[in-house]
Protein backbone atom coordinates (compact mmCIF):
# COMPACT_ATOMS: atom_id res chain seq x y z
CA UNK A 1 0.00 0.00 0.00
CA UNK A 2 1.23 3.37 -0.51
CA UNK A 3 2.26 5.83 1.60
CA UNK A 4 -0.26 8.93 2.15
CA UNK A 5 -3.36 6.39 0.56
CA UNK A 6 -6.27 8.65 0.23
CA UNK A 7 -9.06 7.73 2.29
CA UNK A 8 -10.92 10.40 3.54
CA UNK A 9 -12.15 12.81 1.32
CA UNK A 10 -14.42 16.26 1.27
CA UNK A 11 -16.64 16.84 -1.87
CA UNK A 12 -17.02 20.01 -3.37
CA UNK A 13 -20.30 20.67 -5.25
CA UNK A 14 -24.20 18.62 -4.74
CA UNK A 15 -24.93 18.66 -8.54
CA UNK A 16 -25.24 15.61 -10.98
CA UNK A 17 -21.65 14.75 -11.11
CA UNK A 18 -21.12 15.34 -7.10
CA UNK A 19 -23.71 13.04 -6.83
CA UNK A 20 -22.88 10.18 -9.13
CA UNK A 21 -18.79 10.33 -7.57
CA UNK A 22 -19.73 10.92 -3.97
CA UNK A 23 -22.21 7.55 -4.17
CA UNK A 24 -19.55 5.78 -6.11
CA UNK A 25 -16.87 6.29 -3.65
CA UNK A 26 -18.57 5.73 -0.65
CA UNK A 27 -19.90 2.81 -2.28
CA UNK A 28 -16.50 1.63 -2.34
CA UNK A 29 -15.50 2.43 1.36
CA UNK A 30 -14.41 5.75 1.18
CA UNK A 31 -14.83 8.17 3.82
CA UNK A 32 -16.86 11.23 2.63
CA UNK A 33 -16.08 13.45 5.42
CA UNK A 34 -18.16 16.47 4.39
CA UNK A 35 -20.35 18.29 1.42
CA UNK A 36 -20.37 21.46 0.48
CA UNK A 37 -22.88 23.87 -1.39
CA UNK A 38 -24.07 27.07 -1.10
CA UNK A 39 -27.65 25.56 -1.48
CA UNK A 40 -28.26 24.03 2.18
CA UNK A 41 -31.31 22.43 0.84
CA UNK A 42 -28.43 19.88 -2.02
CA UNK A 43 -25.63 19.87 0.60
CA UNK A 44 -28.10 18.69 3.09
CA UNK A 45 -29.71 16.13 0.61
CA UNK A 46 -25.99 14.82 -0.35
CA UNK A 47 -25.04 14.45 3.02
CA UNK A 48 -27.70 11.99 3.90
CA UNK A 49 -26.63 10.01 1.10
CA UNK A 50 -23.95 10.20 1.69
CA UNK A 51 -24.11 9.62 5.47
CA UNK A 52 -22.27 12.49 6.30
CA UNK A 53 -21.79 16.21 7.16
CA UNK A 54 -22.47 19.22 5.70
CA UNK A 55 -21.17 22.85 5.26
CA UNK A 56 -22.23 25.68 3.03
CA UNK A 57 -19.33 27.77 3.88
CA UNK A 58 -16.37 27.49 2.33
CA UNK A 59 -13.92 28.57 5.57
CA UNK A 60 -15.67 26.04 7.53
CA UNK A 61 -14.39 23.57 4.95
CA UNK A 62 -12.22 20.61 7.35
CA UNK A 63 -8.61 20.83 7.05
CA UNK A 64 -7.51 17.05 7.48
CA UNK A 65 -8.94 15.57 4.68
CA UNK A 66 -6.73 13.47 2.19
CA UNK A 67 -8.15 14.77 -0.89
CA UNK A 68 -10.30 17.87 -1.98
CA UNK A 69 -12.75 16.86 -5.18
CA UNK A 70 -14.39 19.84 -6.63
CA UNK A 71 -17.00 19.45 -9.15
CA UNK A 72 -18.74 22.72 -9.76
CA UNK A 73 -19.42 24.79 -12.85
CA UNK A 74 -16.64 25.55 -14.93
CA UNK A 75 -17.61 29.36 -14.91
CA UNK A 76 -17.50 29.40 -10.69
CA UNK A 77 -14.49 27.24 -9.88
CA UNK A 78 -11.89 30.06 -10.31
CA UNK A 79 -13.12 32.44 -8.09
CA UNK A 80 -13.62 29.82 -5.29
CA UNK A 81 -9.99 27.99 -5.44
CA UNK A 82 -8.60 30.47 -3.53
CA UNK A 83 -11.41 29.89 -0.70
CA UNK A 84 -11.05 26.37 -0.84
CA UNK A 85 -7.56 26.13 -1.16
CA UNK A 86 -6.47 28.34 1.47
CA UNK A 87 -5.01 27.09 5.14
CA UNK A 88 -5.03 23.67 3.51
CA UNK A 89 -2.16 24.79 1.25
CA UNK A 90 -0.28 20.90 1.43
CA UNK A 91 -3.55 19.33 0.87
CA UNK A 92 -4.06 17.32 -2.97
CA UNK A 93 -6.92 18.94 -4.79
CA UNK A 94 -8.34 17.94 -8.05
CA UNK A 95 -11.53 19.08 -10.18
CA UNK A 96 -13.36 16.84 -12.39
CA UNK A 97 -14.20 19.31 -15.16
CA UNK A 98 -13.22 18.18 -18.94
CA UNK A 99 -12.55 21.72 -19.96
CA UNK A 100 -10.56 23.44 -17.47
CA UNK A 101 -7.19 22.84 -17.05
CA UNK A 102 -5.13 21.74 -14.42
CA UNK A 103 -3.11 24.79 -13.90
CA UNK A 104 -6.24 26.53 -12.49
CA UNK A 105 -4.90 25.68 -9.17
CA UNK A 106 -1.29 26.18 -9.94
CA UNK A 107 -0.19 29.32 -7.80
CA UNK A 108 -2.80 28.27 -4.73
CA UNK A 109 -2.16 24.58 -4.26
CA UNK A 110 1.11 22.93 -3.94
CA UNK A 111 0.16 19.47 -5.23
CA UNK A 112 -3.37 19.20 -7.37
CA UNK A 113 -4.24 17.45 -10.58
CA UNK A 114 -7.80 16.52 -11.99
CA UNK A 115 -9.98 13.33 -11.67
CA UNK A 116 -12.37 13.66 -14.78
CA UNK A 117 -15.13 10.62 -15.37
CA UNK A 118 -15.87 11.07 -18.87
CA UNK A 119 -19.59 9.82 -18.31
CA UNK A 120 -23.27 12.37 -18.72
CA UNK A 121 -24.99 12.21 -14.94
CA UNK A 122 -28.35 12.54 -13.58
CA UNK A 123 -29.35 12.29 -9.90
CA UNK A 124 -32.41 10.44 -10.98
CA UNK A 125 -30.27 7.99 -12.28
CA UNK A 126 -27.61 5.51 -10.80
CA UNK A 127 -24.73 4.53 -13.41
CA UNK A 128 -22.46 1.82 -13.16
CA UNK A 129 -18.79 2.87 -12.96
CA UNK A 130 -17.29 0.47 -13.53
CA UNK A 131 -17.33 0.92 -17.07
CA UNK A 132 -16.38 4.46 -17.43
CA UNK A 133 -12.79 6.10 -18.66
CA UNK A 134 -11.38 8.67 -16.06
CA UNK A 135 -8.92 10.72 -17.61
CA UNK A 136 -6.19 11.73 -14.74
CA UNK A 137 -3.60 13.95 -14.51
CA UNK A 138 -1.26 16.18 -11.67
CA UNK A 139 1.21 17.95 -11.02
CA UNK A 140 3.69 15.48 -9.08
CA UNK A 141 4.06 11.63 -9.55
CA UNK A 142 2.87 10.55 -5.98
CA UNK A 143 -0.30 12.22 -6.45
CA UNK A 144 -0.56 11.07 -10.00
CA UNK A 145 -0.20 7.59 -8.77
CA UNK A 146 -2.96 8.06 -5.84
CA UNK A 147 -5.00 9.50 -8.26
CA UNK A 148 -5.29 6.50 -10.50
CA UNK A 149 -5.37 3.93 -7.17
CA UNK A 150 -8.66 6.07 -6.52
CA UNK A 151 -9.66 5.98 -10.04
CA UNK A 152 -9.03 1.96 -10.30
CA UNK A 153 -11.15 1.16 -7.02
CA UNK A 154 -14.35 2.75 -9.02
CA UNK A 155 -13.39 1.79 -12.45
CA UNK A 156 -11.27 -0.40 -14.82
CA UNK A 157 -11.06 2.31 -17.49
CA UNK A 158 -8.32 4.59 -16.23
CA UNK A 159 -5.98 6.35 -18.26
CA UNK A 160 -3.79 9.70 -17.74
CA UNK A 161 -4.18 12.32 -20.19
CA UNK A 162 -2.81 15.71 -20.68
CA UNK A 163 -5.38 19.17 -19.89
CA UNK A 164 -4.97 19.15 -23.98
CA UNK A 165 -5.72 16.03 -24.32
CA UNK A 166 -8.95 16.26 -21.73
CA UNK A 167 -10.24 19.50 -23.55
CA UNK A 168 -10.79 17.38 -27.24
CA UNK A 169 -12.47 14.20 -25.61
CA UNK A 170 -15.18 16.71 -23.39
CA UNK A 171 -15.57 18.20 -27.17
CA UNK A 172 -16.03 14.95 -28.88
CA UNK A 173 -18.23 14.41 -25.56
CA UNK A 174 -20.29 16.82 -26.62
CA UNK A 175 -21.03 15.60 -29.82
CA UNK A 176 -21.45 12.05 -28.90
CA UNK A 177 -23.41 12.49 -25.92
CA UNK A 178 -25.40 15.68 -25.89
CA UNK A 179 -25.64 16.50 -29.16
CA UNK A 180 -27.08 13.50 -30.22
CA UNK A 181 -29.20 12.91 -27.13
CA UNK A 182 -30.95 16.10 -28.29
CA UNK A 183 -31.45 14.73 -31.36
CA UNK A 184 -33.49 12.20 -29.31
CA UNK A 185 -34.82 15.11 -27.82
CA UNK A 186 -36.07 16.64 -31.28
CA UNK A 187 -37.69 12.96 -32.35
CA UNK A 188 -39.61 13.53 -28.71
CA UNK A 189 -41.22 16.57 -29.78
CA UNK A 190 -41.89 15.81 -33.38
CA UNK A 191 -43.37 12.06 -31.98
CA UNK A 192 -45.41 13.99 -29.40
CA UNK A 193 -46.55 16.53 -32.11
CA UNK A 194 -48.29 13.30 -34.05
CA UNK A 195 -49.42 11.64 -30.66
CA UNK A 196 -46.80 8.89 -31.01
CA UNK A 197 -44.82 7.95 -28.13
CA UNK A 198 -41.02 8.17 -27.89
CA UNK A 199 -40.70 4.54 -27.11
CA UNK A 200 -41.16 3.42 -29.87
CA UNK A 201 -37.89 4.40 -30.65
CA UNK A 202 -36.15 2.96 -28.38
CA UNK A 203 -34.84 -0.21 -30.22
CA UNK A 204 -33.61 1.81 -32.89
CA UNK A 205 -31.59 4.22 -30.53
CA UNK A 206 -30.64 0.81 -28.65
CA UNK A 207 -29.20 -0.40 -32.27
CA UNK A 208 -27.75 2.58 -33.87
CA UNK A 209 -25.38 2.49 -30.53
CA UNK A 210 -24.78 -0.81 -30.36
CA UNK A 211 -23.69 -0.78 -34.18
CA UNK A 212 -20.87 1.66 -33.68
CA UNK A 213 -19.14 -1.00 -31.77
CA UNK A 214 -18.56 -3.18 -34.41
CA UNK A 215 -18.57 -0.39 -37.37
CA UNK A 216 -16.90 3.07 -37.35
CA UNK A 217 -19.93 5.57 -36.99
CA UNK A 218 -19.47 6.71 -40.87
CA UNK A 219 -19.58 3.30 -42.26
CA UNK A 220 -22.42 2.72 -40.07
CA UNK A 221 -24.29 5.31 -41.42
CA UNK A 222 -27.80 4.72 -43.32
CA UNK A 223 -30.66 6.86 -44.47
CA UNK A 224 -31.61 9.30 -46.83
CA UNK A 225 -28.96 11.61 -46.14
CA UNK A 226 -26.27 9.52 -47.22
CA UNK A 227 -27.15 9.51 -51.05
CA UNK A 228 -28.59 12.74 -50.39
CA UNK A 229 -32.39 11.36 -51.70
CA UNK A 230 -34.11 14.81 -52.60
CA UNK A 231 -37.24 12.86 -52.86
CA UNK A 232 -37.52 11.86 -49.30
CA UNK A 233 -35.33 15.11 -47.75
CA UNK A 234 -37.75 17.34 -49.62
CA UNK A 235 -40.56 16.16 -47.88
CA UNK A 236 -38.99 16.01 -44.14
CA UNK A 237 -37.97 19.72 -45.15
CA UNK A 238 -41.99 20.59 -46.19
CA UNK A 239 -42.87 18.51 -43.08
CA UNK A 240 -40.89 21.05 -40.51
CA UNK A 241 -41.74 24.09 -42.38
CA UNK A 242 -43.47 25.08 -38.57
CA UNK A 243 -40.31 24.09 -36.73
CA UNK A 244 -37.71 26.49 -38.57
CA UNK A 245 -34.77 25.62 -35.92
CA UNK A 246 -35.50 21.45 -36.59
CA UNK A 247 -35.67 22.43 -40.78
CA UNK A 248 -32.47 24.44 -40.67
CA UNK A 249 -30.55 21.53 -38.50
CA UNK A 250 -32.37 18.87 -40.31
CA UNK A 251 -30.86 20.58 -43.87
CA UNK A 252 -27.43 21.52 -42.25
CA UNK A 253 -27.12 17.86 -41.12
CA UNK A 254 -27.97 15.83 -44.05
CA UNK A 255 -25.42 18.01 -46.09
CA UNK A 256 -22.98 17.22 -43.54
CA UNK A 257 -23.52 13.56 -43.86
CA UNK A 258 -23.71 13.71 -47.32
CA UNK A 259 -20.80 15.45 -47.76
CA UNK A 260 -18.79 13.06 -44.99
CA UNK A 261 -19.73 10.27 -47.06
CA UNK A 262 -18.44 11.83 -50.42
CA UNK A 263 -15.31 12.56 -48.20
CA UNK A 264 -14.94 8.88 -47.64
CA UNK A 265 -15.63 7.51 -51.30
CA UNK A 266 -12.59 10.07 -52.43
CA UNK B 1 -54.43 -20.85 -40.15
CA UNK B 2 -55.90 -18.32 -42.34
CA UNK B 3 -56.49 -19.28 -45.65
CA UNK B 4 -53.92 -18.36 -48.27
CA UNK B 5 -51.44 -18.02 -45.85
CA UNK B 6 -48.36 -16.20 -47.25
CA UNK B 7 -45.60 -19.09 -47.57
CA UNK B 8 -43.75 -18.33 -50.81
CA UNK B 9 -42.23 -14.72 -51.30
CA UNK B 10 -40.02 -12.77 -53.78
CA UNK B 11 -37.92 -9.96 -53.08
CA UNK B 12 -37.21 -7.07 -55.41
CA UNK B 13 -34.03 -5.21 -53.77
CA UNK B 14 -30.77 -6.16 -52.46
CA UNK B 15 -29.65 -3.49 -50.07
CA UNK B 16 -29.25 -3.79 -46.79
CA UNK B 17 -32.71 -3.76 -45.99
CA UNK B 18 -33.84 -6.53 -48.73
CA UNK B 19 -30.67 -8.46 -47.28
CA UNK B 20 -31.76 -8.38 -43.74
CA UNK B 21 -35.49 -8.88 -44.05
CA UNK B 22 -35.03 -11.80 -46.31
CA UNK B 23 -32.23 -13.39 -43.94
CA UNK B 24 -34.97 -12.92 -41.29
CA UNK B 25 -37.92 -14.30 -43.42
CA UNK B 26 -35.64 -17.36 -44.88
CA UNK B 27 -34.13 -18.39 -40.68
CA UNK B 28 -38.01 -17.99 -39.94
CA UNK B 29 -38.55 -20.99 -42.44
CA UNK B 30 -40.20 -18.50 -45.62
CA UNK B 31 -39.32 -19.33 -49.18
CA UNK B 32 -37.57 -16.77 -50.23
CA UNK B 33 -38.34 -17.53 -54.17
CA UNK B 34 -36.53 -15.36 -56.10
CA UNK B 35 -34.38 -12.19 -55.59
CA UNK B 36 -34.13 -9.19 -58.11
CA UNK B 37 -31.58 -6.81 -58.78
CA UNK B 38 -30.21 -4.92 -61.31
CA UNK B 39 -27.15 -5.68 -60.51
CA UNK B 40 -25.88 -9.17 -61.29
CA UNK B 41 -23.24 -9.47 -58.57
CA UNK B 42 -26.12 -8.18 -55.69
CA UNK B 43 -28.32 -10.20 -57.15
CA UNK B 44 -26.44 -13.04 -57.12
CA UNK B 45 -25.36 -12.48 -53.74
CA UNK B 46 -27.78 -11.97 -51.97
CA UNK B 47 -29.55 -15.24 -53.66
CA UNK B 48 -26.58 -17.16 -52.37
CA UNK B 49 -27.14 -16.20 -48.82
CA UNK B 50 -31.08 -17.22 -49.31
CA UNK B 51 -30.76 -20.44 -51.23
CA UNK B 52 -32.44 -19.32 -53.97
CA UNK B 53 -32.83 -18.16 -57.60
CA UNK B 54 -32.11 -14.51 -59.21
CA UNK B 55 -32.86 -12.55 -61.97
CA UNK B 56 -31.68 -8.94 -62.97
CA UNK B 57 -35.01 -8.40 -65.25
CA UNK B 58 -38.33 -7.56 -63.72
CA UNK B 59 -39.80 -9.54 -66.79
CA UNK B 60 -38.75 -12.52 -65.35
CA UNK B 61 -40.04 -12.53 -61.86
CA UNK B 62 -42.06 -15.38 -61.09
CA UNK B 63 -45.82 -15.14 -60.96
CA UNK B 64 -46.92 -17.38 -58.40
CA UNK B 65 -45.20 -15.83 -55.03
CA UNK B 66 -48.10 -14.94 -52.18
CA UNK B 67 -45.87 -11.63 -51.45
CA UNK B 68 -43.98 -9.19 -53.26
CA UNK B 69 -41.92 -7.39 -51.17
CA UNK B 70 -39.87 -4.09 -52.53
CA UNK B 71 -36.86 -2.79 -50.69
CA UNK B 72 -35.82 -0.32 -53.55
CA UNK B 73 -34.90 3.29 -53.78
CA UNK B 74 -37.76 5.41 -52.49
CA UNK B 75 -37.33 7.20 -55.88
CA UNK B 76 -36.95 4.15 -58.34
CA UNK B 77 -39.97 2.27 -56.47
CA UNK B 78 -43.08 4.46 -58.42
CA UNK B 79 -41.30 4.02 -62.24
CA UNK B 80 -40.87 0.02 -61.64
CA UNK B 81 -44.24 -0.87 -59.84
CA UNK B 82 -45.70 -1.00 -63.38
CA UNK B 83 -43.37 -3.43 -64.47
CA UNK B 84 -43.57 -5.22 -61.29
CA UNK B 85 -47.72 -5.21 -61.13
CA UNK B 86 -47.86 -6.48 -64.61
CA UNK B 87 -49.44 -9.55 -65.19
CA UNK B 88 -49.27 -10.65 -61.28
CA UNK B 89 -52.74 -8.22 -60.60
CA UNK B 90 -54.29 -10.73 -57.91
CA UNK B 91 -51.04 -10.77 -56.42
CA UNK B 92 -50.34 -8.91 -52.57
CA UNK B 93 -47.84 -6.71 -52.89
CA UNK B 94 -45.76 -4.21 -50.34
CA UNK B 95 -42.85 -1.72 -49.84
CA UNK B 96 -40.85 -1.39 -46.80
CA UNK B 97 -40.50 2.28 -47.17
CA UNK B 98 -41.30 4.65 -44.50
CA UNK B 99 -41.70 7.48 -46.14
CA UNK B 100 -44.11 6.53 -49.22
CA UNK B 101 -47.47 6.03 -49.13
CA UNK B 102 -49.12 2.66 -49.11
CA UNK B 103 -51.47 4.16 -52.46
CA UNK B 104 -48.30 4.35 -54.67
CA UNK B 105 -49.69 1.41 -55.47
CA UNK B 106 -53.06 1.97 -56.37
CA UNK B 107 -54.19 1.71 -59.80
CA UNK B 108 -51.76 -0.84 -60.50
CA UNK B 109 -52.13 -3.66 -58.05
CA UNK B 110 -55.49 -4.60 -56.65
CA UNK B 111 -54.16 -6.16 -53.10
CA UNK B 112 -51.38 -4.39 -51.95
CA UNK B 113 -49.97 -2.54 -48.55
CA UNK B 114 -46.44 -1.76 -46.17
CA UNK B 115 -43.81 -3.69 -44.25
CA UNK B 116 -41.97 -1.07 -42.56
CA UNK B 117 -39.61 -2.45 -40.31
CA UNK B 118 -37.99 1.08 -38.03
CA UNK B 119 -34.41 -0.10 -37.95
CA UNK B 120 -30.56 0.61 -39.52
CA UNK B 121 -29.44 -1.93 -41.36
CA UNK B 122 -26.32 -2.11 -42.95
CA UNK B 123 -25.15 -5.85 -44.58
CA UNK B 124 -22.23 -6.27 -42.52
CA UNK B 125 -24.12 -6.45 -39.36
CA UNK B 126 -26.68 -8.53 -38.34
CA UNK B 127 -29.74 -7.61 -36.62
CA UNK B 128 -32.17 -9.23 -33.76
CA UNK B 129 -35.51 -9.05 -34.89
CA UNK B 130 -37.31 -9.42 -32.17
CA UNK B 131 -37.40 -6.24 -30.73
CA UNK B 132 -38.10 -4.46 -34.07
CA UNK B 133 -41.26 -2.55 -34.34
CA UNK B 134 -42.95 -3.46 -37.79
CA UNK B 135 -45.27 -0.95 -39.12
CA UNK B 136 -47.65 -2.91 -41.39
CA UNK B 137 -50.78 -1.12 -43.56
CA UNK B 138 -52.59 -3.12 -46.46
CA UNK B 139 -55.59 -1.43 -48.67
CA UNK B 140 -57.83 -4.66 -47.41
CA UNK B 141 -58.34 -6.71 -44.07
CA UNK B 142 -57.67 -9.76 -44.49
CA UNK B 143 -54.17 -8.81 -46.22
CA UNK B 144 -53.60 -6.57 -43.48
CA UNK B 145 -54.07 -9.50 -40.97
CA UNK B 146 -51.75 -11.64 -43.45
CA UNK B 147 -49.00 -9.36 -43.33
CA UNK B 148 -49.30 -8.20 -39.25
CA UNK B 149 -49.23 -12.41 -38.51
CA UNK B 150 -45.63 -12.20 -41.20
CA UNK B 151 -44.33 -9.85 -39.32
CA UNK B 152 -45.46 -11.36 -36.07
CA UNK B 153 -43.43 -14.09 -36.76
CA UNK B 154 -40.09 -12.52 -37.00
CA UNK B 155 -40.87 -9.47 -34.12
CA UNK B 156 -42.75 -9.29 -31.09
CA UNK B 157 -43.52 -5.30 -31.54
CA UNK B 158 -45.83 -5.18 -34.55
CA UNK B 159 -48.13 -2.04 -34.90
CA UNK B 160 -50.35 -0.60 -37.78
CA UNK B 161 -49.79 2.40 -39.39
CA UNK B 162 -51.46 4.94 -41.61
CA UNK B 163 -49.14 6.08 -44.44
CA UNK B 164 -49.44 9.38 -42.61
CA UNK B 165 -48.21 8.01 -38.95
CA UNK B 166 -45.55 6.20 -40.69
CA UNK B 167 -44.20 9.15 -42.86
CA UNK B 168 -43.88 11.05 -38.93
CA UNK B 169 -41.96 7.71 -37.68
CA UNK B 170 -39.83 7.80 -40.39
CA UNK B 171 -38.61 11.80 -39.81
CA UNK B 172 -38.43 10.98 -35.98
CA UNK B 173 -36.26 8.19 -36.76
CA UNK B 174 -33.73 10.17 -39.34
CA UNK B 175 -33.56 12.25 -36.10
CA UNK B 176 -32.93 9.85 -33.71
CA UNK B 177 -30.58 7.38 -35.87
CA UNK B 178 -28.89 8.75 -38.70
CA UNK B 179 -28.56 12.48 -37.11
CA UNK B 180 -27.46 10.78 -33.36
CA UNK B 181 -25.24 8.62 -35.63
CA UNK B 182 -23.87 11.58 -37.63
CA UNK B 183 -22.83 13.19 -33.91
CA UNK B 184 -20.50 9.88 -33.55
CA UNK B 185 -19.21 10.50 -36.60
CA UNK B 186 -18.08 13.71 -36.10
CA UNK B 187 -16.62 13.01 -32.83
CA UNK B 188 -14.60 9.81 -34.32
CA UNK B 189 -13.23 12.67 -36.74
CA UNK B 190 -12.20 14.83 -33.70
CA UNK B 191 -10.35 12.71 -32.18
CA UNK B 192 -8.79 10.85 -34.88
CA UNK B 193 -7.63 14.64 -35.72
CA UNK B 194 -5.90 14.17 -31.93
CA UNK B 195 -4.89 10.96 -32.31
CA UNK B 196 -7.46 9.83 -29.70
CA UNK B 197 -9.46 6.23 -30.11
CA UNK B 198 -13.19 6.73 -31.25
CA UNK B 199 -14.18 3.13 -28.46
CA UNK B 200 -13.18 5.61 -25.71
CA UNK B 201 -16.46 7.11 -26.40
CA UNK B 202 -18.82 3.70 -26.46
CA UNK B 203 -19.70 4.08 -22.51
CA UNK B 204 -20.67 7.06 -22.88
CA UNK B 205 -22.85 6.32 -26.38
CA UNK B 206 -24.04 3.45 -24.23
CA UNK B 207 -24.70 5.07 -21.45
CA UNK B 208 -26.56 7.84 -23.50
CA UNK B 209 -28.77 5.64 -25.13
CA UNK B 210 -29.76 3.69 -21.86
CA UNK B 211 -30.67 7.18 -20.35
CA UNK B 212 -33.61 7.50 -22.23
CA UNK B 213 -35.37 4.07 -21.55
CA UNK B 214 -35.59 5.53 -18.11
CA UNK B 215 -35.96 9.83 -18.44
CA UNK B 216 -37.22 11.94 -21.29
CA UNK B 217 -34.56 12.70 -23.56
CA UNK B 218 -34.83 16.60 -22.69
CA UNK B 219 -35.25 15.60 -19.13
CA UNK B 220 -31.34 13.31 -18.97
CA UNK B 221 -29.70 16.19 -20.99
CA UNK B 222 -26.28 17.15 -19.39
CA UNK B 223 -23.53 19.56 -20.50
CA UNK B 224 -22.49 22.89 -21.30
CA UNK B 225 -25.51 23.86 -23.74
CA UNK B 226 -28.10 23.06 -21.05
CA UNK B 227 -26.95 25.89 -18.91
CA UNK B 228 -25.74 27.73 -21.91
CA UNK B 229 -22.25 27.81 -19.95
CA UNK B 230 -20.45 30.54 -22.22
CA UNK B 231 -17.06 30.06 -21.34
CA UNK B 232 -17.00 26.18 -22.46
CA UNK B 233 -18.93 26.54 -25.41
CA UNK B 234 -16.48 29.49 -26.38
CA UNK B 235 -13.63 27.40 -26.07
CA UNK B 236 -15.09 24.80 -28.31
CA UNK B 237 -15.97 26.61 -31.17
CA UNK B 238 -12.35 28.28 -31.15
CA UNK B 239 -11.30 24.94 -31.36
CA UNK B 240 -13.43 24.23 -34.09
CA UNK B 241 -11.88 27.03 -36.17
CA UNK B 242 -10.62 25.07 -38.73
CA UNK B 243 -13.62 23.11 -39.22
CA UNK B 244 -16.38 25.04 -40.11
CA UNK B 245 -19.48 22.73 -40.45
CA UNK B 246 -18.64 21.32 -37.53
CA UNK B 247 -18.56 24.76 -35.95
CA UNK B 248 -21.62 25.90 -37.05
CA UNK B 249 -23.68 22.90 -36.36
CA UNK B 250 -21.80 23.03 -32.78
CA UNK B 251 -23.30 26.34 -32.18
CA UNK B 252 -26.71 25.69 -33.46
CA UNK B 253 -27.48 22.57 -31.95
CA UNK B 254 -26.15 24.09 -28.81
CA UNK B 255 -29.11 26.87 -29.08
CA UNK B 256 -31.78 24.61 -29.97
CA UNK B 257 -30.74 22.32 -26.88
CA UNK B 258 -30.61 25.95 -24.20
CA UNK B 259 -33.98 26.84 -26.09
CA UNK B 260 -35.73 23.34 -25.45
CA UNK B 261 -34.76 23.57 -21.74
CA UNK B 262 -36.11 27.20 -21.48
CA UNK B 263 -39.30 26.14 -22.83
CA UNK B 264 -39.83 23.36 -20.33
CA UNK B 265 -38.85 25.39 -17.76
CA UNK B 266 -41.78 27.61 -18.58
Amino acid sequence: MMKNEIRNIVLIGSGNLATNVGKALHKCGYHISQVYSYREETAKELADKLDTEYTTNLSDLYSDADLYITALKDSVLPELIPQIVMGREQSLFVHTAGSVPMNVWAGYANRYGVFYPMQTFSKAREVCFDEIPFFIEANNRDDLLRLKSLASVVSHKVYEATSEQRKSLHLAAVFTCNFANHMYALADELLAKYDLPFEVMLPLIDETARKVHELPPAEAQTGPAVRYDENVIGNHLSMLADEPVMQELYEKISKSIHELKLKQND
